[in-house]
């Protein structure tokens, strides 16, 4: 399974369906991309409560990383610290390294004409609350820090819910941490597009050719308009080299394609347009 | 907090960030649109043990409604049924109602020309078998049928992760039903955009037009670049008649809206191009 990773999404939004949720797409992709494998992606709304308990139960399948986005903002519903300090018994305390972030931010904010005043409201403090033990994480882009706690052999990552200021956190202070628990074994991805073949046709010959090629997972997405259909077939393997990826996933694909051309169905490499 | 549902999606292609949860979106959206309340969403992958655990999981928090996604058609690691099962500790029988579906869905594709033989080959026998004690629910896109099952005060539904088809079932036979759960409660919601205030200058306004607006939830979402960011706030509230609704996000989008010109801040009505 390799080095696994939750994600946490807190946001009211995404459960109202206002928000489609890039952010847990973007931090799949780039975990996989990094070698590492997402078990599980749970969405919660900006509710202590909730949160607590969606940390907590993450906690007890002891993945290397929980990754959260969201709530770490100014405003009253910015929960996901507080929840995360109530799954561990902690304590929200002021920390001073990231009061020093956040204060530098205001400062430049206001100096660029921005802000009336840098003041250190308490709203603005509120983002330097960290629970115990934490330590923040420069946000390039925004305001409120990324926070990171480590906790029995899994690490704790909080960035914010703003895309861009989460994946600035993600690339400044994430990627190269999660890459070297990855150690060598990379992700490899390959897809062919099948037409004039049903899935149900297409099922025994997948499990045919993973029978063959026990180190290939494949999975087939039915696509396309009903008038016009095709099948995306999505050939993967993790190996610590490309090459040994490439063979794998070439000797799988010409299997595969041979056996549907045999029940009448065509295969191309790229997607009908 | 109302009527309470979770949706459980199932799919390696989310895990791997190959695929955007679209289904994730449009479900909550129409769940909230029929006036009842989403609670969670849960991603796992096409694991027998962990559609099994999120399944158990979800039951224990005790919603009224379970809808999952994906997962239920002819290929080997389409295995949600065979989860739920396993969460239920039933086993997966053959259900005649839904035998009859699957079949004359493949005698019509036969007839069309689209299909060789309509023969009901094991794995296409494979989409009628069902948890014990579950009804299957007609696909009038596709071969899969849907399936309910009702446990304990919770109901179960399992959808295809196909998005039309998923679509499909629920609006013809899903819908009707969560719209009864639902009452005569009814969710709203607006926003304004507001420009040239800091999210941390707008959070104590927030909170005080929450405060004076008991029934109104507010929530800033920052947006635009960096350069020109602006911040949508979205205003929502449930009611039982759309008058009393529009009354009070009215009356605490005035509010807010004076709040934030006291401090110099602009609101737009609509979205700034």
């Amino acid at each position: 399974m390799g080095t696994q990773v939750e994600i946490i999404c807190v946001g009211n939004e995404l459960l109202i369906g206002k928000t489609l949720n890039t952010n847990a797409h973007w931090l799949a992709k780039r975990i996989t991309s990094l070698g590492l494998s997402v078990r599980r992606i749970t969405v919660v709304g900006d509710d202590v409560n909730e949160i607590a308990s969606a940390t907590r139960e993450a906690l007890e399948r002891k993945p290397r990383f929980i990754i959260t986005t969201g709530g770490l903002g100014p405003t009253f519903d910015d929960k996901t610290l507080e929840g995360i300090a109530k799954a561990l018994n902690r304590n929200l305390e002021l920390n001073d390294k990231a009061l020093q972030m956040v204060k530098e931010k205001y400062e430049a904010y206001a100096k660029a004409g921005r802000l009336d005043s840098a003041e250190l409201t308490p709203h603005r403090i509120k983002m330097a609350k960290l629970p115990k033990g934490a330590d923040p994480l420069p946000n390039p882009v925004g305001t409120a820090p990324g926070v990171r706690l480590s906790i029995e052999g899994t690490d704790i990552i909080a960035l914010p819910g703003v895309p861009a200021e989460m994946e600035a956190i993600f690339e400044e202070s994430i990627a190269a941490l999660l890459k070297k628990e990855a150690g060598d074994s990379m992700f490899f991805e390959a897809s062919v597009y099948a037409e004039n073949i049903m899935e149900s046709t297409l099922a025994p010959l997948i499990d045919l050719t993973m029978h063959d090629n026990p180190y290939v997972y494949i999975k087939s997405h039915p696509k396309g308009e009903e008038k016009k259909p095709y099948i995306e077939i999505h050939f993967s393997t993790t190996a610590k080299d490309s090459k040994i990826a490439k063979d794998r996933l070439g000797k799988a694909i010409i299997q595969l394609s041979e056996l549907i051309k045999e029940k009448g169905g065509k295969v191309k490499t790229f997607k009908a347009p």
